[in-house]
């Protein structure tokens, strides 16, 4: 996630950004139109305020299966009638040039279908995590986006937010010496027990689809390598509440460097948000790690602090995808990347079915 | 653990015990002699000058099989010829009832001879970590020990030290709630590549049976359980020097509970010696954990400290097993415990030999 000195064919201005680098504004003054599909609170408390902040990102329109939800946003939001979609109106969004980017905010199921008819809207696609309940539904969304030659982007938000790249740049620049081992985990107790997030056929696992993945997310972006080599263990302590998907899972996994990783994540408690980077000559890591707010990192130097204002992680990686788009650069976290933690998810899973190690899938 | 009064038969004198605990003297200003077995570098740093603060045990004798170190020891601390011993004379260590206790210092693979011949010369024996190599070699000088009537105290300094006596108190006390999960680690960058540690047949493993097992012990004393299940992964990176045993390992335990511990151990970097204990309504945990003295612990309740004077390990263990004896109690942590350890450290080896989950052996 680099970002170069561009110049905007409008001309362009230099501006400060917010990591502190200088970079000159693509496209001065653009916004694209995002349309958010699928309203639940993460759109509404995250997602639609973070659109009232961005620089290159406008909330534009909007699809839900849901006419009162509809009625509320568009007076909120001020949207007209012809910018209110639902799941079967969708497809005429490919007629609405006020939509440059489509955000996916459904439920894991329904990621692959609708970042295909959003592909074939021939609008550009910004997907929520986990993709897709399968790596082979991410190859399905990988080759629908490019067949239709727009971007895919992965909301990968912790790849945007300032301590999670000071870290990144920690790992890579070897400023502790190599890394040798990650401890990281992230979970929470959740609540509701009717909320899709149980429900396999909607979320396609449990805790390790939704919230395990920044933790292996972490592991991957620390390292910079794929991890080959996967052992699995879930434990089960409320098998009604937890009937279709994990509870708590324990993994362990190898990266070709020799770095080991050991991984949780859970749905049944609180209190594990972190990581913890082992180095040859040091310690560094969050915790919090993942929340969207409070993010603290810490060192085993004195004098190697992580220290950064807080940013909107919705808005910094909306305005980074749209960047993309103006400049046409190409994006990343992209559909790739997305594929690649649903390898490691699947190597998981299998290991904890099998009872024995998995290795993961080649891309 | 628990010390409860106890009146000596020569009459007792209250004393104010290190946790803060009352007690009654036990056979006031008797003190043990105590054999040392092994003069490597932790009877010369640690046990050695740990007998010099001990209130109820003595260096009495010394068993080695180098004469320069048989020489330096009887000078440095007045030890007679008479209670000199090599490995071949050892037996008629039988005959010196100046002797009462026998310490076991030398390479694991030694444990279960000098321990059974321990029991045969009709002494208590205090034996260092991990016990042995096997569970069948723990099995046998359980059986040995029982038959002499003798008592065998296994060296886990850890269970006497107030920091970690402390945890043991928050988790089963649930202060912070039930505990939930456990991340757990041990290891430290090995020097010398000739040493006895990094030669299978004397050292039985790796950084597992060395290291591994402190963080081991702390979930297994955290809990107050034994793990059921383990999933575990080995790797090397350095195949010359651990050509014989384990570089470094990542494991996962159930217990029956449904507590989850990850833990690691490694020979091939510093920086991981901690436990964290997540429980349903916050955290504690210590780093670094395992160290002879610089303890710290720490709890996510801004008034819930765990803080206490730094005590020497050594000496508190060998009291302790000195008291047990004056006081005719059973000591623990004794053979069973270091039993229960190597049944786990063998499913941790047979899981990643077979590259499955391993069901942990009942006693």
């Amino acid at each position: 996630m680099q970002r170069r000195p561009f110049l905007a064919t409008l001309g362009a201005t230099a501006a400060a950004m917010t990591t502190g680098a200088r970079a000159q504004e693509p496209a001065a003054g653009k916004k694209l139109g995002w349309a958010l599909v699928g309203l639940g609170s993460l759109s509404k408390n995250q997602i639609a305020p973070a659109l009232q902040k961005t620089k290159h990102a406008r909330l534009a329109a909007i699809v839900t299966g849901t006419p009162a939800k509809a009625t509320e946003w568009k007076a909120k939001y001020a949207i007209p009638d012809s910018h209110v979609y639902d799941y079967e109106t969708f497809d005429k969004i490919a007629e609405n040039p006020d939509v440059d980017v489509i955000y996916i905010v459904l439920p894991n199921s329904m990621h692959e279908e609708f970042v295909v008819r959003g592909a074939k809207a021939g609008k550009h696609v910004f997907c929520e995590k986990p993709m897709a309940n399968s790596a082979e539904e991410c190859r399905k969304m990988i080759a629908a986006m490019k067949a239709a030659g727009k971007q895919l982007g992965v909301g990968y938000r912790c790849q945007f937010e300032p301590h999670h790249r000071e870290c990144m740049r920690l790992a890579k620049e070897k400023v502790f010496g190599p890394l040798k081992f990650i401890e990281a985990g992230f979970g929470f107790q959740i609540g509701d027990p009717k909320q899709w997030r149980l429900r396999k056929e909607l979320a396609g696992g449990g805790a390790l689809m939704d919230v395990g993945v920044y933790a292996l997310q972490a592991c991957r972006y620390l390292t910079g390598e794929e991890p080959v080599e996967i052992t699995a263990q879930e434990v089960k302590t409320d098998p009604v509440k937890f009937a279709e998907v994990d509870e708590t899972i324990s993994w362990s996994m190898k990266f070709p460097s020799g770095v080991v990783a050991s991984v949780m994540t859970t749905y049944a408690f609180n209190g594990a948000n972190f990581f913890t980077a082992i180095c040859e000559k040091g310690r560094f890591g969050m915790d919090p790690a993942y929340s969207y707010d409070g993010l603290k990192g810490w060192t085993s130097k004195p004098d190697v602090k992580i220290e950064f204002p807080a940013v909107d992680h919705f808005a910094t990686e909306m305005d980074a995808f749209s960047e993309a788009i103006l400049n046409g650069k190409p994006f990343a976290p992209a559909g790739e990347e997305g594929l690649r933690d649903l390898l490691a998810v699947e190597a998981i899973y299998r290991s904890i079915k099998d009872g024995k190690a998995a290795k993961v899938e080649a891309m």
